[in-house]
């Protein structure tokens, strides 16, 4: 057993290595107690007052996203999302716009003075992409494509990374040390349910996560309700859930007609929904004096 | 395909006899819109003010728990939890002081006017145990042992019912309806964490399932954020998170001195972190203004 | 840091007594290395040919047993299952015909002359049980009802241990040791699947934890076929898979008519089915010179 | 409850018209019964006899390469493996040697006439690397990187596609549809192991996706024993299960010196070992009359 000992000193010290190495994160707290707060069209995100991302699944028409935009400019909100390029499981469903969906989108955040966040799928596509948006969002599916992270932390714009599918906590830390390693540490995490066994929703929202990321990161953490639950029954518990845990946002798909909508159908809010949800997620916010 | 659409038919209506047998669980919504509430030593649990049970995992001495028992009341609340019968991965760890726990339980309960619940894993207990306490806990590991729910579900005393470590909520619901369904309809459902890959918590804090189980059944929902979590500084965070999302109550452990705990050290709090987890969340929940 | 080196000398004692414990574990390999072998009605399970168990699910009537009772005998095979007690998800499906499905197990056996299996749910039924049956089983749902695993430990009588839905392997072994500890070694273990998303099964057949039970106990290990997969497609092949990797037997529910049985009707296996099953796995098993 | 009947009416006309759909798929079976059957320098995968795999995690230098391709070559094998894009956890870990290590896979598969199959991760590279290696391997990150499955699709060069760390079976199927809807059938899946709450093995191999996937596609299955498994001692189990069951091939690891390997170093074998396993598993799957 004294040979155990010595084994296990020798054990010891690579782990403080690693532990160095660790601390070393660009992303981490350790490294940078303070946290990173990012401006989007004059709004700050982790800044402690929460943030808030409406927006249809995809990009459909001008109408479409026009309309949303209204709404949530009308509110008094900010942040705009809406997917140009889909990544969907099987390759007959509706792909997405394209650059011509970052079109529309750019034409209607002018419109309406909105910061708009739209999925990249291709490394080939993100400085293309950076003329038209301002945040670049890797979605869950492409958490760990290391390429597009890598691409998306060569550029000087905004990056709203979403936890894949089945990523541990400690993959979706590294996975945003990709982005930050090229030298953009302007990102954003966002929890979006995690694959277990349980049906009664999409996804499981791993709540937990969020005072992780916090503590372990200087990142601003979003919880995205629409993707994590699925349910439009859950939206609005699952977001005030989210803000009292300490989430600096929420986000939440809603399109002016979800029966005809090309993708997500089920789960998307209407424009009546998102009014409900408005109302019952923003005061609650405020009374619960968050963050004070 | 027309004999597709006859099939899809027979089908249809096969479904419909299932959705009346759905319809007719005595623990559900649909048989009972109205909210359970159950009183115990004048406290109400499922009433909209919210509920806290705190206390030891193990009871491992009247000192111990009279310790706890003192800060619980002077902090003003009446719900007090401890194990007298714990079941442990290995039968080589504390397996609980058995029936002198429930009669310590009592005598502490009795001291200070709190009620107390205790978990019970045979069903030759039940009965003896009903002298003791207030409440019956079934554990998350015989979510399942339906000889344990049946013995439950006969006697005149409330049951809290934990989830199981992988139990999906349809399978939740149904272990209580084997409680209610033998005559004893005072439960109150826990979620505690559910078993996923992710290795940052000792479970996944299933948070989606508090309004889930709301909507579904007429019962009381409470979360304890100590096993979900197994993390002392996440305590406070999911507790308002338990909160803001609808659940009726939390349950969190408490011990006068963790490090020397005969069970689960790492995870329950000493009395100097209870007072600032009952600081930070108490005055959430009222300045939320859950329920009103 | 080298305060750092210090904690880890002290840690690595301190596993080194965990290590101690581990290896007093009664069913390792480390304090009994020669294999465990069981010996039902003059057919040893464990002894390196492969062993089959066949039967219905639940016990129906006599007719029903004794006709899967003829085809088992008449193919050579010693070993019955039969469920009297079943652990149903709802309190309104059936639960079993109870000691009267021992009785007409006990009759079939003596008649047929094979050992038969069953299914126990609660501590106080387990001597009672003893005199109809060869083996005590322990399904999934129980497999941390420690107090039912004390008292089938208490008796002489083998146990058929079934792994929990999500048990982890080292929890499986640690359920074993609380039956050794209390006297009985007579233990088979058995995987069943354990629960994951993937829902093209009823559970995920984790056919890796045969060869690491049985390097880590002494114990043999058979394989659900039926629970594991949930589809008759499956069964051929994955008793197959089960075998080549070195498990000491596998079960499977064969019932006279499926179409009508009163559980898992999707699953067993007709008479028919039964024969292509044999007929299919057994020249496999000597084909590839198993354990040879 | 007409209403309803109704409703499901209309319900299964759109279930018609998806099952349509999905008998549309050009990887399923529905669409062409016979077996797809790859040639690789005069090797066919999928024509009946098991393929093996083997080779480096990563390409480290031409002598590494070369010294496992003379030990591959020696055995009478024709399919070599090695990383040159290294998808990995950290942006600090080894990345890979890139464009060089194709050119050095190349060279000793030009010396040893091995084919060779290598990882390629962004689907700007696609072409470049279809100049030197024989099999694009999409790896299990990348199942849903849609960009580089449709870059794959439009080249003329086989696919080997890992199943994803926790995609169901529906979507690994509907991954490999994207590379064969660009025109590009030749496709190997690779059941890889996923990702459940068991941490005895690195991942949890799913066995029963190996005939699941037989059945549902007409595309060669392998098993990748190395990386579902992650432990050396579970290679030749594991391998003889997948073989059982009906792979069409397995993928093992292989390291001239795996304790200063770059990456993996804990799950390669070593040429010693490398010899056992293929003394071990080769008679297998002859003595057991696989697909005769």
């Amino acid at each position: 057993t004294i040979e155990h000992i010595f084994k296990e000193i020798f054990k010891a010290s690579l782990e403080l290595q690693e532990d160095d190495h660790r601390k070393a994160l660009l992303v981490s707290r350790k490294k940078k107690p303070e946290d990173t707060v990012i401006t989007l069209k004059g709004h700050q995100v982790g800044s402690g007052e929460p943030s808030f991302v409406f927006g249809p699944c995809a990009v459909e028409s001008y109408e479409q996203v026009a309309t949303v935009a209204k709404a949530i400019k009308d509110k008094g909100f900010k942040l705009m999302r809406g997917g140009a390029y889909k990544p969907r499981t099987s390759p007959y469903d509706f792909q997405g716009l394209g650059e011509e969906g970052l079109k529309i989108l750019k034409q209607v955040a002018d419109e309406y003075d909105l910061a708009v966040i739209s999925e990249i799928v291709n490394p080939a596509d993100v400085e293309m992409a950076a003329k038209y948006i301002d945040v670049i969002q890797i979605g869950a599916r492409n958490m760990q494509n290391f390429e597009l992270l890598k691409a998306a932390g060569a550029i000087d714009k905004p990056v709203l990374l979403k936890r894949g599918l089945a990523a541990t906590i400690e993959e979706f830390i590294n996975a945003a040390e990709y982005i930050m390693s090229q030298g953009n540490g302007n990102i954003i995490l966002c929890e979006r349910g995690i694959r277990t066994y349980e049906k009664a929703t999409r996804n499981t929202l791993d709540i937990s996560a969020v005072p992780i990321l916090k503590k372990e990161t200087h990142l601003p953490v979003m919880v995205d309700v629409t993707h994590s639950t699925g349910r439009r029954d859950l939206l609005i518990p699952t977001a005030k859930a989210a803000l009292a845990i300490g989430a600096d946002g929420v986000m939440a798909e809603v399109h002016p007609d979800p029966a005809v909508a090309l993708s997500d159908s089920a789960q998307q809010m209407d424009l009546k929904q998102f009014d409900e949800f408005v109302k019952e997620v923003q005061p609650f916010s405020q009374q619960s004096g968050m963050r004070i």
